[in-house]
């Protein structure tokens, strides 16, 4: 008898609604309650159930919609005679283990060990200091805009527009908006610039400490790294000019402006000499700019790009975590030819190209809301910077060195010799604070006595502790 | 003088206060006026360049803020005496080609024509039929709750729970949470699966029609492409068969639900030869189902993955495309231990989780307004589709033959032989309507007397005008 029918909810973290209409499911596939059958009323239901009629209401419309249920006015909801995907495997559950073989991929305890509690020393931009909800709008006014429009392979025209002006306000690059594209992370522009340039067995040159995604990148595409020694002028482009002599390299990578991780600046001379050695060589010269708006005081030196006037450089830039942590737009600047095919490799494998957001960053740009709340969300940092710098040498002060940089997110601080920076790295994740040390960044996998300590996740209380527990970590 | 400046205004797409700001940082640049000058009166500049004072006051708020100006309420406006990024290249031009080589890539013109007034038998979604502004006010919603949240590498809890409940529901699959993995886009688990699958050098079979990208991503990886026939069963698992028997392979992606382009529902038959022998050669089955949603009468067959109690299948379906057309989300079904390695893989280049996306598509399956949008475009659809089979018979009735596919968003339609497909498709551009041979999608790159014309695009009115452009580009 269905009116004997007994529903059992599994709690999970869907509406008690959908809890209901899965135990009726289930009650169905189980054959506890037959095609064709009536099925108690709502009331009855839901005092069963001990929940509001409505939530069974609900339910039932839930599973009228799906097709398991039909109901007439007069006589009641019925199992419908031809249920959906009835013949549902019960009970025999697959294998825990796939019965396939796959790689074995070592996991990077650093990079999942992200419980709550744990004060990590990134230098990725804080969310609370993002106008999220100004976004939200922007985004909101751009998803209802969008409507069907032309698929545009280089990036939305106002916002390469926007861009550009940004670029010749800001940083004196002389850039229309031919010579911008954009894409939807960084990550993407660094894959599709390298497929551009190199294939594999090709060389290519890179500063000794870098980004990790980029060398997980280059190595997928079996192309053969070649890390070069940086000084405090930035990269040593003699040993780049040595490297030269003996095989082809295609393309070098460059962080002039701020080396990344170590934020060193590169000196005119080496820069004049690194476009030489380019223009010579036909090497392309690919300068990641991301943290450009990071900036703390004068500028000293204008991106290598501006002094190119052969096109060996491509420059790449970032919009990324400024309005919110969602926007991760990064942007090409490059001769159009180059352009051009950078789309067409994009357009082969992934179409999506995020075009609400670049509607709405667009449009906070125009409005110069981008650029406002960039200037607020430097004060932040810069106070953050400061406080780091002075916290650290009030309690670390005979254990790290560091030079305040003029620009980027972190500190990179040299760690005394008597001190094993991993050593310390695992002992300060047993107090709840996480940094990174150079052998996270080395592509050559040394290990360097130096960690870095990002200055823009934590705020100033937070900070003061996480350098407490640093402190805690060695004894 | 600074009173006898003159500001010039380059036409942009700009707004007005952002290209008088780019014409005074001009100024300055090329000295016409100099470190220290005053300006002109905001009121004396607004008469010159005939625009709203409140627009001249606008521009130099923004000049301030960027170190530009410099004000004084007493005494006026000034040129900083620092100003930034000063030394900017002037009048040197970047060469127009770069100084490097890079690869040529084939334009492919189909994927490019697509200007304004070309129909396009497009068999994507159509965003006139999404319920934007719900998604909007929930991605709203979203943003603004997310804040600093702990990194969730499987994607966001509450969205795999829902999407379980969605796969139990609907399509009948045991599956738990923990089986589900969040992908910002559908190529995303197709590049993850085969990295975690496959080395250079490895084979994969697959269907010898199907989805172009898969192609591009799979020859990236330098795997092996093995293409097998298709008929109206759906694979040849005999073929199949053959082939592992003279070399290894490693996996075999199918489409047994809707072959993707041919709409061929794989037989039960096939279904059960298919599992036994990736279960005897521990053959990965990678089984796409992202047409899933897409259906319009009763189903007949649930996924593979239903019955494979060895765990040989990877499930891959999409939330892409239903509340938004910047919705791409994709979802992986495997043994945890198997998502484990796509997490981990997956962090290492690109840490990007689309979070907000996948917060407010999270409380949309929640609310039941996901399923409700899907059956409202379903129905939307199965209208399309019935009208453009009609019109086809009526107006092309000699030239094409085709069944009316139960599921997916496209007619696969045989050409007579008198008609040389490919120059319809050329001769039908010229005639502003655009559709795909079978030529795009064949892995094995040779011509089939088979188009493809999508019914989800167009509107009823669009598809019939297409089809009347159809025919006359026979004539």
């Amino acid at each position: 008898m269905s009116r004997a029918l007994k529903l059992v909810l599994k709690p999970s973290g869907l509406p008690l609604f959908q809890q209901i209409a899965e135990a009726v499911i289930e009650a169905i596939r189980q054959g506890r309650i037959s095609r064709g059958a009536k099925l108690p009323g709502t009331r009855a239901l839901a005092t069963q159930l001990d929940v509001h009629r409505s939530t069974v209401v609900a339910a039932f419309k839930e599973l009228e919609d799906q097709g398991w249920l039909r109901s007439s006015p007069a006589s009641g909801t019925f199992v419908s005679s031809a249920t959906p995907a009835l013949k549902a495997a019960k009970g025999q559950r697959r294998a825990e283990t796939p019965g396939f073989d796959f790689i074995e991929v070592p996991v990077d305890e650093h990079e999942v060990g992200r419980e709550p509690g744990v004060l990590h020393f990134s230098g990725a931009p804080d969310v609370r200091v993002m106008p999220i909800d100004l976004m939200a709008r922007a985004y909101r006014r751009a998803l209802t805009r969008r409507r069907a429009s032309p698929p545009e392979p280089l990036g939305h025209e106002p916002l390469r527009t926007a861009v550009a002006s940004m670029l010749r306000q800001e940083r004196g690059l002389d850039v229309t908006t031919e010579q911008v594209m954009i894409v939807p992370r960084g990550t993407v522009a660094v894959e599709l610039v390298m497929r551009a340039l190199v294939t594999a067995g090709d060389t290519v040159a890179l500063e000794e400490l870098g980004h990790r995604p980029l060398r997980e990148i280059l190595e997928r595409q079996q192309v053969r790294l070649a890390p070069l020694a940086i000084d405090e002028q930035g990269l040593r482009v003699d040993a780049l000019e040595a490297l030269t002599l003996s095989q082809r390299v295609r393309a070098v990578w460059v962080t002039p402006q701020c080396q990344y991780p170590t934020n060193v600046v590169m000196s005119d001379a080496r820069r004049r000499a690194l476009l030489e050695l380019a223009q010579k060589q036909r090497l392309a010269v690919v300068e990641s700019d991301y943290l450009h708006d990071f900036h703390y005081g004068d500028e000293n030196h204008l991106p290598l790009v501006t002094d190119d006037h052969t096109s060996q450089v491509i420059y790449l830039g970032s919009l990324a975590r400024v309005l919110a942590p969602d926007v991760q737009l990064g942007y090409v600047v490059a001769a159009p030819a180059f352009l051009r095919v950078l789309a067409q490799l994009r357009q082969r494998a992934d179409r999506h190209d995020e075009f609400a957001t670049q509607l709405a960053v667009a449009e906070l740009m125009e409005d110069g809301e981008y650029q406002r709340a960039l200037r607020r969300s430097r004060q932040v940092y810069l106070r953050r910077r400061d406080l780091l710098a002075q916290a650290l040498r009030q309690r670390l002060g005979d254990v790290l060195t560091f030079d305040l940089p003029g620009s980027g997110t972190a500190l990179w601080t040299r760690v005394t010799p008597r001190i094993d920076v991993e050593h310390w790295a695992v002992r300060a994740r047993e107090r709840k604070v996480q940094f990174r040390t150079a052998l996270h960044f080395a592509h050559d996998r040394n290990s360097r006595p130096f960690i870095r300590l990002g200055f823009t996740q934590l705020d100033e209380k937070e900070l003061v502790t996480a350098v407490d527990r640093l402190a805690q970590a060695l004894r």
